[in-house]
């Protein structure tokens, strides 16, 4: 029988979205590589009843239940002495923690406040999950063979707690069927004409293997599930389900690995040993983030120039006056010898440029959302001019992934 | 009384994790403004059971439920039938939508397929809510003075939906007790040392009016949010305590709007009309990214010199090999000759440099995390080193926030 878990956000900046939850993803990911399916996820703002009563409705529901926020050392945090209430217990100092938080402030030569002592009291009831990041401790429940763990919301603290305490011990806690996920990228083609494309192999998917469409600027990712008990035996089955839908659509498919668009590239340079160089305008830097995000990218990313003024594109980059002039600032003429400036400048065997206008404003000689890239290598160039239709902040996603996967396919030999 | 809200959105792939919920935290801002409290957010897998599940719990609690996705044209996505039958009515096919999906395909030049037609068939308990960006039509129904809308859950489709068509109608339905928020920013102090310096103001807050504490990256957010049923008055009151707060921590306050560092550093940049060049090493473009999301930043911003390699920083922006040589490349020396080598190719009036180690890989003469940066104006240069404890992602997170405070502290004269 499958462990099912909820997972449950405590804090009012979830509710009014001045914060984005990212800490629930990162717990569904590991819960779900442990074979845990988390079938629900609930935000509730930080007063009595709803922690309350968002508690009975999932221990109602599922086998275990983790919490993160509510812990801090603030008056809005209320979470602790109320889950010692709930599990029947009552909060005392525990020494261990008590020294922890101690040496914590110390190393960072930071006062000790009354308030920061009250960080080491915790309910008799738990068992304590030692925060090697921070002050407040994780903690442990067990009521009924089911478990409720409760985390500190800032994620850097919760991920260290998941990862040196928690984790370990529901691996030994929960056995249970094994999931296996495989996903496959595509980019250039909508959710339904893929459908249509695969629709017969889709009907000829077995009851514990299913598929979801994924799609997010330009591409989607299709993302085959599988439950079952024999862990090898599942893999080899959706792997040729796969495997079949990769060849159906394979003019499309980017990659048969879940991963972002900039490790699919890095992967193609590193093994072609080329470097990259960039010429950002309307991008401002995103794609170059993008990119220095993979760990490792130094090895083919020598750099990017971003061009906000015209007068850096004809200086640094020398583009030519003239062309744009005749043709624009935001045209293909000036991406391309964007592309081959960002080469010659950053040195680079492949050379890209991207201008473009996200917003109203400035230039007013093309549509707003017209973007313009281009890509050189020693020999020859390619070029592509795109019409965006969203806000500034969308068109500037879609931005980066088109260019993204302009490069690669360049690379590939798809264009 | 207030009305409240429920947000549930559908979708497997927000319960493994392989997607991070942004479409919440909008529409909870949205209602927000609109004086609605969303008291949950219950997040599903999309099976039958899980929805009609969620749908009972939250119709119980609350009097507005918003539902996003699973309204796709593909064979994941089961909702339209289901919320047809729990409102008591049947798919029918609807005209409108059909010719609006036919001539989105049509100005697309792609074939329309019978699953597209599918999209056309609503219930025919429910009012249409237009989707003039996408061919998945949003839904209104009504039970018992309840409301429960559903969106596609893509995210610019939502959003559109929403401003054009939803929220309008959510405006003339519910009136309701205004919601009055007031946000603090500070830097370089934590969460119990803040709590500590004004406990005496946060325990003189009446009883509609609370207080939280929102840390993030090296800063922390207080929000002050009022109930009441006269705005004007309660935005009176909600200052008064919000101008208390700001005056104690003086010295620590960045903003009294809760914008993002990069806008408040643009309206000083801007105010006293001075441009921004940048030269960034670790931080990979991330700060351009970031300055340059903001509507305007062309006016103040002149570029980045992204230099991954340190030929790069030596030919683009002058940094002298003895330098790297004799203090490191991650070193303030370099850091500031970055400011000034960016100062000067980019032609700006202030120049910055970011020189960093994030993980384990390269230099070596440096512990990881140890990043300096450096600006520079005419006159003068200041730098500063950083130790950062966590992990390659969040560390450039910080990395960039702690410049983007350096800039703004330079510039009003607090470093």
């Amino acid at each position: 029988m499958n462990i099912k878990a909820s997972i449950i956000t405590i804090g009012d900046e979830l509710l009014i979205g001045q914060v984005i939850d990212t800490n629930s993803a990162w717990i569904a990911q590991q819960l779900n590589a442990l074979g845990i399916d988390v079938v629900r996820r609930v935000a509730v703002g930080d007063t009595r009843d709803a922690i309350i009563d968002s508690l009975d409705e999932e221990l109602k529901r599922n086998d275990l239940i983790i919490m993160t926020g509510g812990l801090g050392p603030t008056a809005d945090d209320i979470t602790k002495p109320l889950l010692a209430e709930y599990f029947g217990g009552k909060l005392v100092l525990n020494e261990a923690v008590l020294e922890h938080v101690k040496s914590f402030f110390e190393r960072r030569k930071r006062p000790f406040l009354a308030s920061n002592g009250r960080q080491a009291e915790v309910p008799d009831v738990c068992t304590v999950l030692h925060n090697a990041m921070g002050t407040a401790p994780g903690m442990w429940f067990d009521r009924d063979g089911k478990v409720v763990i409760a985390l500190p919301g800032v994620p850097f603290e919760m991920v260290h707690i998941m990862e040196t305490e928690a984790l370990p011990k529901l691996r030994l806690r929960f056995t249970s069927d094994a999931i296996v996920h495989r996903s496959i990228i595509t980019a250039g083609e909508g959710e339904s004409f893929l459908a249509d494309q695969i629709k017969d192999i889709e009907a000829s998917l077995p009851a514990h293997i299913k598929l979801a469409y994924l799609p997010s600027y330009g591409m989607v990712r299709l993302r085959l599930t599988g439950h079952g008990a024999d862990e090898l035996q599942l893999i080899k089955e959706v792997e040729l389900f796969s495997d079949e839908i990769s060849n159906r659509l394979e003019k499309i498919v980017v990659s048969n690995e879940d991963l972002p668009l900039e490790h699919v590239l890095g992967k193609v340079l590193t093994g072609r040993e080329l470097t990259l160089g960039l010429a950002e305008s309307c991008t401002g830097g995103f794609i170059a983030h993008r990119v220095t995000q993979i760990m490792g990218s130094a090895k083919y990313f020598n750099g990017s120039i971003v061009c906000y003024q015209e007068f850096v594109k004809e200086e640094l980059l020398g583009v030519k006056r003239k062309t744009i002039e005749k043709h624009c600032v935001v045209s293909e003429e000036v991406a391309i010898e964007m592309a081959q400036g960002a080469r010659k400048a950053l040195k680079a065997d492949i050379g890209f440029g991207v201008t473009g206008l996200l917003s109203p404003g400035g230039e007013d000689r093309v549509p707003v959302g017209t973007v313009c890239i281009a890509v050189a290598d020693e020999e020859k160039t390619a070029s592509k001019t795109f019409h965006f239709q969203m806000d500034r902040l969308r068109n500037k996603e879609l931005a980066v992934n088109m260019s993204l996967l302009f490069i690669w396919k360049f690379l590939e030999g798809k264009l």
